[in-house]
């Protein structure tokens, strides 16, 4: 395979760990060697990728020297300049070790919960030291199995308390971090807090500083709970709080599959690139997912140039999809004005609440107007098969 | 059966729509007689409820006359009076007519988003009459099928701009009502937006009157999802948002079972009881739910009494739990406290910063600190079978 | 539109009840005039239909009078004809009728169970004067909300005895019916018996005449559940158990949705297609679905053509696959042979066995052969979505 | 904790690998230590179990040296004997080693397959020196993540060959085993063939030996698929299938979280047992599960004797359930009876056929018998709460 071309505007990035994961599970060891962070660089440079995020222990093992620790930031460096990929955000990976059994910024020990907030404080300086802009909050141990174990209302009261002290320290010490916070419903807690999407956005205004502070949602995330992912996007994008977002695919009410992106709801990635490109999404499309426990390193790569091989293909069929006059005759038909009403309803006032009841709306009548709704999901179905 | 006492400090209601339930689905017609409002309350007085709520057609049918309408009311007022109830909480009905197949505020034709405010207007007149406080909205039908027939973007901002006009009239008309959102994922929309509890929450801060603005989380909808449904109420109690709750009980992954409230999912039952009394919720507990299809008159007294009392049963667990020598020794040991670094974490300050960084936090030790989780699920698990 | 051509070879049916039906639903009313079975057979043959399936009640309603059984017979007959329409399928209403709201063969009353015999006996009879040779079961109402209320070992008896009944009723009249039984795992009932295909593959050997009785599996049903709807139908393709087919499609986790077929997984759309034409099923295509609620006589029409059209597209992508050099050779990779292991694992002896244990087979090495999985499944993909 | 003290009838048993289990899970390591098949036996012994089961490589490492194997196989017999256990089933890990990473059985390589025979071949010989006499198969790899990488209907053969293979291997050798089948709908492949109970129900009667194979069929399996178990179990028993069982727990549309039984669904643990103690089962109830990842070695022995405990409790209270008068008078009120309708339905006959149709049988006074339901389930709540 020759190095792929993809449009550096679309910011195609993989985390360090999607490359390099060996391919372990619950049930299995690992399939595959495992790769230095150089080495998922160079993989990306020859897929043609924009950028590479990380976790700290990514890239630097937790029981790394200092000595061990500066010559691995010394090959990665080469490897991104070698591979011309940029490091747009950083993470701390608060649920690997023993320590995070029950949580990190929500455990049930105060020295654990200072002990997350310090590791993280580390992480974002190492992050910094490779330029991100964004950093990812991934509560990956925040929950629980049973609610005899832990308070849930205390849950969230401890966590804001948490990213309240990191928000301080960010701007303490220049990183310009915006913070994006990724919803999981489960897995690997039996429940995690902060479920859903929704539940950081509701978090957000009730942060010391909720400007700094926006949301990385997951498509195997909401799907996992058999959510529509887009209109939890879609929330996100209407309240200014889409900071970064990953892509990848899973079936619904499933354990955590992290399939390649596109790979399996093909309908919903497509009205998901459909939701960033209409609403000018400029931040990274970051995939979040790793390939199948039988592919080997070539295989990798095929994963990697197809994760954003699909994305390119979708965001052409969505120019396809709005270009097309059949489709947009009916988008327009079935989007009824009525400018009157809709001056009476744009803002209250004692004036329009009163024409308001007064206007003489037929329910029958209007129930009548046409919404050929199959009509126009079928040429929908076309375009993404292809066959229009 | 002689009528039963609950207490009254649980302020247990019911909607009309509950204990009329006629046994219809999709798949069959009604099993059940039809019984009028002033009925409903003659049954809900036997049983010794509390109140009852009604959306406006449930009391007035949509198609009636005035003459009719003030027919109903009459008789619903002896009915109340004569069963010692009141009326909470009211709500419109902006699913079962054709016109809102497609949405009432998040409607694509802009004639029926107005005549959907307009029935809401009439509708809290209505609530208002008969002294309700608390105004639910449930989105029936704001949602969607196919993402190609709709916006979820501009949905939000249809969403925003009916409550925000409804609130200015509430206010203008000193109805004195707040408003309670309550979300579901799906069903009878293919989709639904604002899919859980944490959408509205977060939907809140954006709108003209935040204040007047809270939710009322249904057990059934998070758990259709397969969320934890304890997890989403004790966010919205942290932020002060629960204004109401509907208690009913669900099977996850399933269609809309709305069944008796503790009768699948004891444990979770347990835990949302534990949650509303430890944290002092004094809001009406609404059962929205209803008898099975095969049950009769006689048979639905049973599941209204039955509802209260597992509430009742429950609660008394609650208390044995808060009480258990064993279980609290549990849970103080697990809470592990540590004043020097709370004092630290509590407020970011350079000096704090800085010493929480330079903290010799050994995370191997603190991983060994005992978590017997086991031992004290099994404790609960006791509590609730009445073993211990 | 033009009556569309589609090929008869696919035997393209719908039942009476997914054209007639009316957009009514658990929270709303009808959104569709009633139309008579001649109506439908009109709206069929202008969509291009092979065929049209019917339950007793969907022809003749429970309280026709035999006068009007009659008129109606002769208007559905003289609707076939003029639009050359067969009838291959036949089934019982077991479901509608309050008398059933607790089941029909598994009623834990003996006198319903025998009712539900004798209108079983009766609608076959009106199949049988219509030509059906498939009959299909659908338990609506076998199963239960609460464990409390039915034996569910009991109740498999009762299906059982049912059936036997009525396999030696069909042979004692030369009805020539072949059964096909069709699984759900939920809704209406809370939980329902024979939860999936394999629950009725393993009743089948257990029946006194197996060989007339097979499955007819709904893409929807399996896929409630979340799982591989594919695999089902595989295993009863593979048992030489596929008597018929329900096309549809639906989300994982959710009520029972019914939608268009191909309309929301396009990929398992794919492979199930791919599995039928593969292994030459040559039964009807049946399509279970209905339009979406929205939809007016018109859309209906496009629902209907939509469905054998996104049948016609899939077949011909089917092809395309199978004839593709790059995806036939990696098929032929991946499926390693080994000729004389085969011949020692085919058929147990004690040479056989013995030669097996003593083969150094070495499993570092074994896995170690490629499975380029990833890029197998992005080529498929490119098939499905027209871009190779 | 003193020594517990459980009923030998029970034949409660572990597998070494649910106490041996060190806490890893997809996003962490241990926090357990590695303990011994010998050492397992000691926590068992205290705990009260009846005995323990093995996979080949629980007991010996997939590459042990012979010299190795004996020392382990010595140490067991003799931990198992200080403790009084026995050893009633066995079974092959066909899922952790990286050859198995896409199927055993079903494995697109001949090499692989026959491989995956030769290992259960010898594992099959352990569990005889051992004394098992139930042998389980967990397909753990047989599936698929993409349906474009393996031939579902081929899979089906090629697992019947194998079963063939070794059903005469066991007889053969003299091992006496009864084989057991185990479902499961996925994970850790996406999608797993034979994804529930009756599919291995249906492929019995298609095997050369169909006697001696049954299924062991585990609650979290079903229940993960959001199936209603204690169904599913049902029909094994109603079909004499019922060869062995999993215990444990789990939340639906989750991953596999194999909890501690009767932890999280406390009424389907109770309608399990009473299907299990109803109908004579006398297998061993196996506890196929693990601690939580929190629980260090104390908090296993609590989780094992949980387990047992909540067994027994359940057991207390089906007993109570059955011997309750106004649940007995319920229960005996919903099964009406009609002994002359039913001696019609009971066996075919042409006379039977001719009275059953002219019985004047009306479905609107039928639909009237009383099913009070919702007391049933509310008096069960109560028996299984301990308030009555």
């Amino acid at each position: 395979m020759a190095a792929a071309k993809f449009d550096k505007k679309y910011k195609f990035t993989f985390g360090l760990w999607t490359i390099a994961n060996p391919g372990r599970d619950p049930f299995g060891g690992p399939t595959r060697e495992v790769v230095s962070p150089a080495q998922v660089c160079d993989v990306l440079g020859q897929a043609g990728a924009y950028g590479v995020n990380f976790h700290d222990n990514d890239l630097i093992p937790i029981d790394a020297t200092p000595t061990e620790a500066e010559q691995i930031k010394k090959d990665f460096r080469r490897g991104l300049k070698d591979n011309g990929l940029v490091t747009p955000m950083a993470t701390t990976n608060l649920f690997s070790d023993p320590v995070f059994k029950d949580g990190a910024f929500t455990s049930n020990n105060a020295a654990i919960r200072a002990y997350a907030i310090q590791k993280t404080m580390r992480a974002m300086e190492l992050g910094a030291e490779f330029g991100a802009k964004i950093y990812v909050f991934w509560g990956g141990r925040e929950g629980a199995e049973s609610d005899a174990t832990k308070d849930p209302v205390e849950a969230v009261k401890r966590f804001r308390e948490a990213i309240n002290f990191l928000c301080e320290y960010s701007i303490s010490q220049n990183f310009g971090y915006r913070f994006a916070f990724e919803a999981k419903p489960n897995e690997p807690r039996g429940h995690m807090y902060f479920a859903v999407t929704g539940s950081y956005l509701a978090l957000i205004p009730t942060l010391d500083h909720p400007d700094m502070c926006g949301v990385n949602p997951e498509f195997a995330h909401e799907t996992m709970a058999g959510l529509n992912f887009v209109h939890h996007v879609a929330q996100a994008i209407e309240m200014k709080k889409l900071f970064h977002v990953d892509l990848n695919d899973q079936d619904m009410g499933r354990f955590d599959q992290d399939f390649r992106f596109g790979s399996s709801n093909y309908k919903a990635a497509f009205f998901l690139v459909k939701l960033l490109e209409d609403n000018g999404y400029n931040g990274p499309r970051h995939f979040d997912s790793h390939a199948y426990r039988q592919s080997d390193a070539k295989d990798v790569l095929h994963f990697a140039k197809g994760s954003m091989r699909t994305y390119e293909i979708l965001a052409a069929k969505v120019k396809q999809w709005n270009a097309d006059k059949q489709i947009q005759q009916l988008v327009s038909e079935i989007n009824a004005k009525d400018n009157n009403l809709s001056r009476l309803t744009k803002k209250f006032s004692k004036a329009n609440a009163k024409n308001l009841l007064a206007a003489p709306l037929d329910r029958v009548a209007l129930a009548k107007a046409r919404l050929p709704y199959e009509e126009l999901d079928q040429l929908t179905l076309e375009v993404i098969l292809g066959t229009r």
